[in-house]
C-alpha cells in the first residue's frame, strides 16, 4: 500500500535527523581521536563518512520523488525543500570531521601542547553541543530555540581566537611547537566552520516555521583599524 | 503577461551563472588582496559578499515558486533542484573569499615570505580557473567537461601540500615567520575547500544530464602507515 504524503514526510524528517546525529557523532569522534592521538578512531571517522554522503544522496532522491509525484505546495513543499538544502550542511559537517581525522593521522608523534589540546577538546564539545541543539530545534520546529542556538556561535569564535593566539605564541617560543601548533590552528578553523553549518540549520528551522529566509550568523569581520 | 516555464528556467540558469561569476570574482579578488596586502580590496570583498548571499536567497525563492506554481517533473524539476542545491556551493565559495579577505586584514605589517605568497597567488589562479571551468561545464551542460574539471582538483591538493610544507619549514627556521606562515596555511586550506565546491558543481552538471548523483571528488585520505 502506498504510504500517505504525511507518512513520507515524517519519514523524511526522521531520516534527516538521523543524518544529523551521524554528522554530530562524526565530529565528536574526530575531535576525540585528535586529542587522544587515536589513529584507529580517526580511520573509523574517515571510513564512515561514506554513510553520511550516502544518506544525503538518499534524502535528495526521496525529496525529488516526493516533489515530482506528490506535488506538494506551501508548508509541505517548504519542509521538503528544507531537507533538500539543509542536508548539504550536514554533509559538510561530515567532511570537516574527516579533515580533523586526517589531521590526527598526519600529525603523528610530534611534540604536543597539552593545554591547547585541552582547549581544542573543549571547543569540540562546544561545537558538538551547538550541532545537537540545532537538530533539537529542527525536530521541535522551534524558531525561538533556533535563534538562541545560533547566538552561541559567538562563543565558538571567541574560543577559536584564544586557541589561535595560544598557538601563535607557542610556535614563536619554540620551533618544536610548529608542527602541532599549525595543526591545532587548522582543526580550530574546521570547528568554527562546523558551528557555522549548525547556524545554517538554525536558519532553516526559522524558514520552516515562517517561510522567511533569515541571517542568524554573526559576521566576524576583523575589526582592525585602517592603516 | 506571465512568462512561460521555459523562459523562467532560462532566467534561473542565467541568474545562477551570474552568481557563479560573482563567487569566482570574489575569490580572485580576495587572493589578489591577500598577496598584494591590499586591505581596501579585502574590505570590498567582505562588503560585497551580501550580494552573493542575497542572490542565493533570490534563487531559493524563485526555485520554490517555480516548483509550487508550475509543478515541473523529470528533467525540468531536476534543473530547478540543481539550482536549489548548487547555489549553496557558490554561497560557500563566497564565504571562503571572505575568510581570505579577513586574513588580509588580520595579518598586517608582518614579515612576509614572498616565495610562498607567489605560490598562494598561483594556487588562487588554479582555484579560480577550476571554478570558472565548472561554471562553463554547467552552462554547456557538458558532463564530459565536468569530469575533466573535477580531475584537476588533484593538482590543487598537490599544490596545497607543497605550500603547507614550505610554511612549516619557514616557521621552524625563524619565529619571525610564524604569523605569516600560519596565515598562509589557513588561506591554503580555504582555497582547497573552494576547489572542493567547484567539484560539487561538476557533480551537479553530471546529475543534470543523467539524473544520477555521482562522486567526482577524490578523497585525500592521509596514507601514512599504521603505527
Amino acid at each position: 500500500m502506498r504510504s500517505t504524503f504525511e507518512e513520507q514526510l515524517n519519514n523524511l524528517h526522521l531520516r534527516f535527523s538521523e543524518m544529523g546525529m551521524m554528522a554530530s557523532e562524526a565530529i565528536m569522534k574526530s575531535v576525540k581521536a585528535y586529542v587522544n592521538h587515536d589513529k584507529a578512531l580517526a580511520r573509523e571517522v574517515i571510513e564512515n563518512d561514506r554513510f553520511i554522503n550516502k544518506r544525503e544522496v538518499d534524502l535528495e532522491k526521496k525529496s525529488f520523488e516526493m516533489i515530482a509525484l506528490q506535488q506538494p505546495v506551501t508548508s509541505d513543499l517548504r519542509m521538503v525543500v528544507t531537507v533538500l538544502k539543509a542536508s548539504s550542511d550536514l554533509e559538510r559537517m561530515g567532511d570537516h570531521a574527516v579533515s580533523i581525522a586526517q589531521e590526527t593521522i598526519r600529525v603523528k608523534g610530534e611534540v604536543r601542547i597539552p593545554e591547547i589540546e585541552k582547549d581544542i577538546a573543549d571547543m569540540g564539545d562546544l561545537s558538538t553541543g551547538i550541532v545537537e541543539d540545532s537538530l533539537e530545534a529542527y525536530l521541535k520546529e522551534d524558531s525561538k530555540m533556533a535563534k538562541e542556538v545560533a547566538d552561541q556561535d559567538g562563543n565558538i569564535h571567541i574560543e577559536g581566537k584564544q586557541i589561535n593566539d595560544a598557538c601563535i605564541s607557542a610556535m614563536q617560543q619554540s620551533s618544536d611547537n610548529v608542527l602541532s601548533g599549525s595543526s591545532y590552528m587548522l582543526v580550530e578553523s574546521y570547528l568554527e566552520r562546523v558551528s557555522d553549518y549548525a547556524t545554517n540549520i538554525c536558519e532553516w528551522v526559522v524558514y520552516l516555521n515562517t517561510g522567511h529566509v533569515v541571517e542568524l550568523s554573526q559576521k566576524h569581520v576583523a575589526d582592525e583599524d585602517e592603516e
